[in-house]
């Protein structure tokens, strides 16, 4: 099949820009010696997580447990679980698939830890947890100093959790701009983790484990003295928020939407069939002036607004020739909320589509 | 089952609400003797379109092809595709369709137009078309006047299609605030749907259909001098977007996430376990000063920011004895997408889980 034979509007997904991505990344992990942990958010995609891993990729990182299960049922069998796992549902639900996968569990509270470790118990099983730093980013996880130490205290004296290291996430390295910021950003990143560990071992708390995260900052942050894992998630697609950021090249963004011209109400002005519930409105518009997307071969061709179906086009003089039907292929602002709303993605290289994968992890809200 | 048992993140939908919601809309279509056909891009669940139309609706609006097919299979009969349908895979799927349903399509252009002709003329089938006015919106649509005019009758002339009428969509009823703005959006729109239906009909072209659209404008522009037919699709749920124009009150709003506290980093602070991918960004922050949310029965908690799988609640001194897996109920920003991004919803009268409905028309992207 190729392209031309696919509907529209349709997630395509580049193949040989997403070997470059997995390869980039992957290399940056192998030249300073520390494990990459992708977070399957990005695609949730069992096809794209093999990829990953055949690359080098120690396991993958997911933020749901429903993201979890998928994974570990399409064969992927070393899972962090980047995220607080609360309820008597969700843990049941853990220590059954603790039978079939290797997971860890991300904590940053003394009473969700103790509810993993009573979950745990009467099964005997044991499975890795990793205390959660706020490094700065205001979301969840514990400060640093003290309270990051009397939690590490805390979950080292459970049974069913082996403590293996500390993890941070640096979302505010999406506020950098350029590579001398994101710098900044991840060795702020680095320092605080690697603190965090010195500071547990320094009690006498073993800590091998010292995991930083984000797209963003995982390049820079791989580097830092102590860093022992990086966890980026759209470093595989990469979109204009990254491009925006500095941490992407715009001709390496590897998922599109493939769209369809539908209305051509005024020669500036175009409608494509495609909006929020494709390109959803996370992020701001791009600073390369093209509004909400970028439009392939077409720098005259700005994605001004959306509604729910609806994408609107304007048109520089020179594009003007379009016409309903023309077929334009866009690059989103965020790559991680196109992939939530597609059950599906082409898989193409070149103009060919060489598979149509299932989204599998798609809709696992809980 | 009862609500306590449903794990979170989860979407409900309060029955005794939706009741009072399609009854209130009916009411006024039925007061001014006009059709009422919600847009089921709200709902994408067949059940509610049921419900709907067992409350005196003449049918159901949608956006998308797949969207009609599904519903099609559901048994609802009577359905309008408001969105042009221009590729050939779609154009060979309607023709199918229309087979088994009665089928209604916007037109706004004579390309469109003749394409769905020549794809109707092997199988002798005859569709209904409108054709589409931009009333003012500046998203698809033809201008009022001439061009309306040459569209019509480009239209009333194709075999194939029986031209029945006109439609428009006021979006920029959504910049309205309360019933004073409203009325006149409305206003503006019906007379420009109506003024174009005349215009035709002194041309000698049958015009039996004025069809208006939006949420806000509905109520108003259903009294509106030669409208026949509303298209409203938010009002069955409402949301803080409706909340905020004036169009719903927040004690009416049927839709919400119910959500479980997994952290409590601060004691100003919680995050709870949706999202971006189940809020969404679209619309701002509700202007009753809650940020992206309402917390029923918590005034004093705001859904501040959302990062993907997370939200940051700020608290303010009374609600600071949440604790980690304590249960929120939230009415978000945008009803519509939120449905976009959940595969089932609960339906709850009061505490009790009466069904659990699959939002089976989620993932119709094409």
């Amino acid at each position: 099949m190729v392209k031309g034979q696919l509907d529209t509007p349709y997630v395509l997904v580049d193949l040989d820009k997403v070997e470059h991505n997995i390869a980039s990344m992957q290399a940056v992990a192998n030249r300073y010696g520390v494990r990459l942990r992708p977070h399957a958010k990005t695609h949730k995609t069992p096809e794209l997580a093999h990829m990953q891993i055949a690359a080098g990729a120690i396991g993958i990182t997911v933020a749901k447990l429903g993201e979890a299960e998928v994974m570990a049922a399409a064969g992927i069998n070393d899972i962090m679980i980047a995220y607080p796992i609360v309820s008597e549902a969700k843990l049941a639900r853990l220590v059954a698939l603790a039978r079939t996968a290797k997971l860890t569990v991300a904590v940053d509270s003394c009473e969700a830890a103790a509810a993993l470790s009573r979950a745990l118990a009467p099964s005997g099983a044991t499975i890795d947890a990793l205390v959660e730093l706020d490094c700065g980013f205001g979301r969840v996880g514990v400060p640093r100093g003290e309270p990051l130490l009397r939690l590490a205290r805390f979950v080292a004296g459970l049974a069913g959790l082996k403590l293996r290291g500390v993890l941070t996430f640096a979302g505010h390295a999406y506020e950098a701009r350029g590579s001398e910021q994101l710098r900044a950003a991840a060795a702020q990143e680095g320092a605080a983790a690697a603190e965090a560990a010195a500071m547990c071992r320094a009690a006498g708390i073993a800590m091998e484990t010292v995991s930083v995260g984000s797209t963003p900052s995982s390049r820079y942050a791989a580097s830092c003295e102590g860093v022992t894992e990086i966890r980026p998630g759209a470093y595989l697609f990469g979109d204009l928020m990254q491009v925006d950021i500095g941490a992407h090249a715009l001709t390496n963004c590897a998922l599109t939407v493939l769209v369809t011209v539908v209305s051509r109400p005024a020669p500036d002005r175009a409608v494509i069939d495609a909006g929020t519930k494709l390109f959803t409105m996370d992020g701001n518009p791009t600073t390369l002036g093209t509004g909400r997307g970028w439009v392939i071969g077409h720098p005259g061709i700005a994605l001004e607004w959306l509604t729910e179906e609806h994408g609107m086009l304007r048109l520089a003089p020179e594009e003007q020739r379009l016409r309903i039907g023309d077929r334009l292929e866009i690059v989103p602002v965020h790559c991680c909320g196109v992939i939530s709303l597609t059950d599906e993605v082409a898989a193409v290289r070149g103009d060919r589509v060489e598979s149509i994968w299932k989204v599998a992890a798609r809709g696992q809200v809980r």
